[in-house]
């Protein structure tokens, strides 16, 4: 298993976090697991304490190597993007504990990546994610963006051992 | 010791976070530390992760029963509201690991519960903070931001005693 890479992919939001994990052995990668954690009810700090708290739990469950986050492209609306930047930051927090490495991509290089093309909707990656991972079902839109991210790095991982280049924001390997 | 709260008070930044505790026996403050933590070298995760873990060490050693924070006012700069909401985010993060009560107040409360007015400014906060709690140096700005926001929710406690209301974000007691 040690030439195996588990990677968590994470879409962030204030009311719905996609995740998906991946195990990439080489270059290909086999489907793990995915889901969406809803954060609806309660206040602010109590959403945000359900998003720390059950991404915390998917790591400590799946203990992925490499954590991958969509980074956030920026808002018309100073409202929404504090929001989403307190989401995000729940989720990085989460992972503080354990010994990851962190890499952010923007969301129109996960979908080239995903579906050769920065502008594709979010039905066309669903398609994408379910034809690569050959998947029985089609996982929801959070959960198939957070697996998006996870493809994402896995073919960013592939070209950069070629170019030596990276979105790498935080981890000690 | 029962019948005293300790208060931590928070004040959120990107590259500094102000923190202050104080001890409520009743009505009465007792200054116990302040302090700045400075997050500016890395990447925006590995400051995130030296918020979250500087602000687990003082709940960690100064155990206090309530986290105060300041709510964030509308920046007109999206990137900025981004980047402030990824570091309040991280610093409330950071509390969820113990059973307190986190109450929020906004810049604008918490200058008028300190100084008198909504438009106070730094110097005027700072200078009612020592005055307040007779210390014998002058806190940092972020400091006295956060002993400030500490005092607003001592001040806001009585109140509430008093009227049944309040600015509770999250927390069991």
């Amino acid at each position: 298993m040690s030439d195996t890479k588990r990677i968590l992919g994470i879409d962030p939001g204030s009311r719905l976090t996609g995740f998906g994990v991946l195990d990439y052995r080489g270059d290909s990668p086999t489907y793990v697991t995915s889901g969406t954690v809803k954060s609806a009810d309660g206040g602010f700090a109590d959403r945000l304490r359900q998003i720390y708290e059950a991404v915390n739990s998917i790591v400590d469950e799946y203990r992925p190597d490499i954590v991958v986050i969509e980074s956030v492209f920026m808002h018309r609306n100073a409202s929404s993007a504090l929001k989403l930047g307190h989401a995000r930051a729940a989720a990085l927090c989460a992972t503080f504990g354990y010994d990851l490495e962190v890499y952010e991509y923007a969301p129109r290089e996960i979908k080239q990546a995903v579906v050769g093309t920065g502008a594709a909707t979010k039905e066309q990656v669903q398609h994408m994610v379910v034809s690569i991972l050959q998947l029985d079902g089609t996982p929801a839109a959070d959960a198939a963006d957070a697996l998006a991210t996870a493809l994402c790095h896995g073919t960013q991982r592939r070209l950069r051992a070629r170019l030596g280049s990276g979105n790498r924001i935080a981890g000690t390997a």
